[in-house]
């Protein structure tokens, strides 16, 4: 037994992941299959508990919203960042209480507005119209809604732009230079109490540079908010932390983060004599390394390239295809073995982009053979869909070699569940 | 009345489509909505028909595998071209006859070769190691699977490389230099009848000079082939053909594409005295300018630019986000409103690459208004998600006034239907 990256092992030339041979779960439950281990999300968590020791760590469960998931981070007191009525709905179904949810979000609907006001959950408001909206929904409520803005502090973090959503340009957050303004705005509005400040810069960003300029920027923020007589309860600075997909590659880690976003958080808001709360909304640094998707080999062959054909392909892990993004795989029946060719892995999608994995050197490929798709945690069953009319797949929970079905496959039937074909076309 | 684009017009300046006004539609259907238009799917199959009169059209199911749109092309003769068992399924529940389909992909399982060959549909194999999986399963289940290889002709259109499919170093088919021993390969094996040839250029391609190159060499490819004494009955040329997404764009029609290919096509069957059947395997083209997306308006936000923040984003439509695609939009209610301003469309979701339609001018734009995106039909609801926590949106059809609902809405329920936590985590 040997540990090939993170909390993923080799036993038997087997890829063992929290305790399960994942060969034997590839037969058990069928491919492809999503495999998370619970301990691995109690370790990331812990890490940012550890370097954050006051600080409150919302879940982003956009990331990764299975309600099991959802449910193993509750346990640990987490709290959740959600950006629909579907994410609190099923961040409040895992038992994350409503005061430590967060409501964000660049376009919510009226009837979204309306639950969170109703549900007490605090709402990060992206627009003046939208603080509008939300000030007469909560007035007809006989509600006062606590409220942050979310803003848009002009940080250009190199992550792809895709994922960058703190510049000046994206559709995300109050200009800077309007905070002020619509703070007090805010605060002369029946139905709102604004009570903290929200941004959040990008995501995958691989330094810590962006988030010092942030937290600054931030924090000036902070002060003139303040000088208004707006008493800032929290500041949420939303997350970003990149993690390590290449085997070997160093991001920085949570206590890295802290050790740069701390003095400064802690810094001013002694100079400005408050002590708001700070909130993280950590996503990918907590489920990303946590799950491996399995797929198996269908055909392999050899044309420009050596062409091995998979399970599954864009429809379940569509990060390659659209942001190109980087996969570590091995096969997971060979994961000990060592290279002997040059192998391109590619998805049973109809189109070209679906590639998993590029020119990777990987033990001699066989139909029947497992391979795994390592980091496939944060951004990949969440996106998943039907495309090309799959089915999307099945995933399971393990620790300590205990296995539980936590999303079943989803049948053929569930194709056309939804659908009618109207009598007249008969 | 007057007719605003294609099938589309506008009466009391709201948007009608197939005589429903989409207003209407939005009130009573709710919004997110896709509404597919028949006629035009009608109008388009026929244009197909008229400029190809003695091919077959095999209708490509990836592009929009709706029921209901399939059952609509299936009784004006259409065969269907299926990448996966669960199209194979839809299109048979649609009345498409096994023998009009063709099971196309790169990366088939051995349960969906398996599939094919008891249900007699034929297939198009990608690569040598297929072709064996197949002889075997075919054997094993006692019958003959009629086959055509997938080509690559190394053709180069001028379109997205995440589509354009037919480059030497794309993932499909089995490269020209390999396509006659391949064949000869194939008709030693038992269970295997190869008698057609495939290929795939590529998708939204804008000129003919692609498809003049690929019938050359699929020509080029017959000969070769029928001198190892085979009998091609059939050549699939594949699809590609583009639609104008931009008003005023001007791109070639069926008849254009015809009057290419068949002069080629007839002079070299006729040259080599054969008579194989033509097939052709439009999506897009059927079905791309059917159908608009409706999204409310559910706030608008003055920032670096004029944002629009509507109800449906890549979770529904993510061309744009994927392929940096144009869509037309318009406001459905001000369809004839003129511009007063230049606005960004943006959806709800919590990424920057989350804009369905940049920079356009549009009457002035407020909360509740009803946002079109244009020709929406093709790898549109095909490719959606339930990403940020988000149940997929209601489809209708619309024949001249008659409204039938085709696809209902999910609930937020729907998200959960499949999940299950685990009760060692309580
Ligand atoms: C507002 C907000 N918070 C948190 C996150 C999570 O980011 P990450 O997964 O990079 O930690 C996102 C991601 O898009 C976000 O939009
Ligand atoms: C094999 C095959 N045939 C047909 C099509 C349909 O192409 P289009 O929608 O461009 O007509 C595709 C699209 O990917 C395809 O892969």
């Amino acid at each position: 037994m040997f540990t090939i990256k993170n909390h993923l092992e080799v036993q038997n030339n087997h890829l063992i992941i929290g305790g399960a041979d994942t060969t034997e779960l590839a037969e058990k439950f069928g491919t492809p299959l999503y495999v998370t281990n619970e301990s691995r999300i109690v370790e990331n968590f812990s890490a940012y508990r550890r370097a954050f020791p006051d600080a409150d760590i919302y879940y982003a469960a956009k990331a990764n919203g299975s309600l099991a998931i959802l449910r193993i981070l509750a346990r640990q007191g987490a709290g959740a960042d959600v950006f629909s009525f579907g994410e609190l709905y099923m961040a409040l179904l895992a038992g994350i209480p409503h005061d430590k949810i967060l409501f964000n979000g660049n376009s919510k609907t009226d009837f979204e507005l309306q639950k969170a006001t109703e549900l007490g959950v605090r709402v990060s408001v992206d627009s003046l119209d939208e603080l509008h909206t939300l000030s007469e929904i909560a007035q007809r409520s006989g509600k006062t809604v606590e409220i942050a803005f979310r803003v848009n502090p002009d940080v250009s973090p190199d992550t792809h732009p895709k994922i960058s959503t703190g510049l000046r340009t994206s559709k995300f957050g109050i200009p800077a230079e309007e905070v002020v303004n619509t703070y007090r705005e805010a605060s002369d509005l029946p139905g709102i109490a604004p009570c903290g400040i929200h941004c959040h810069i990008g995501s995958q960003i691989l330094d810590t540079e962006p988030f010092i300029e942030a937290t600054e920027k931030m924090m000036d923020l902070v002060e003139q908010v303040m000088r208004t007589g707006i008493d800032l309860k929290f500041v949420d600075i939303g997350s970003g932390l990149g993690i390590p997909y290449k085997k070997g590659e160093r991001t920085p880690q949570p206590q890295d983060l802290a050790s740069v976003v701390l003095p400064i958080f802690n810094e001013r808001t002694q100079a400005l004599g408050i002590s708001p709360k700070l909130i993280l909304e950590p996503g990918r640094y907590i489920i990303g390394d946590t799950t491996v998707l399995l797929t198996r080999v269908n055909t392999v062959k050899k044309a420009a390239r050596n062409f091995v054909g998979v399970d599954a392909g864009f429809n379940l892990l569509i990060r390659p295809a659209m942001y190109d993004s980087y996969h570590h795989v091995l096969v997971a029946n060979k994961a000990a073995s060592p290279p002997e060719g040059v192998y391109t892995v590619v998805g049973p999608i109809c189109e070209t982009g679906d590639v998993l994995a590029r020119d990777r050197e990987l033990p001699n490929v066989e139909k029947g053979d497992i391979v795994a798709l390592l980091d496939a945690g944060a951004y990949g069953f969440s996106m998943s869909s039907q495309y090309n009319g799959r089915p999307r797949c099945a995933e399971v929970l393990v620790k300590d070699g205990i296995v539980d079905i936590i999303r079943s496959r989803e049948d053929i039937e569930d194709l056309v569940a939804k659908q009618r074909i109207p009598a007249r076309l008969m």
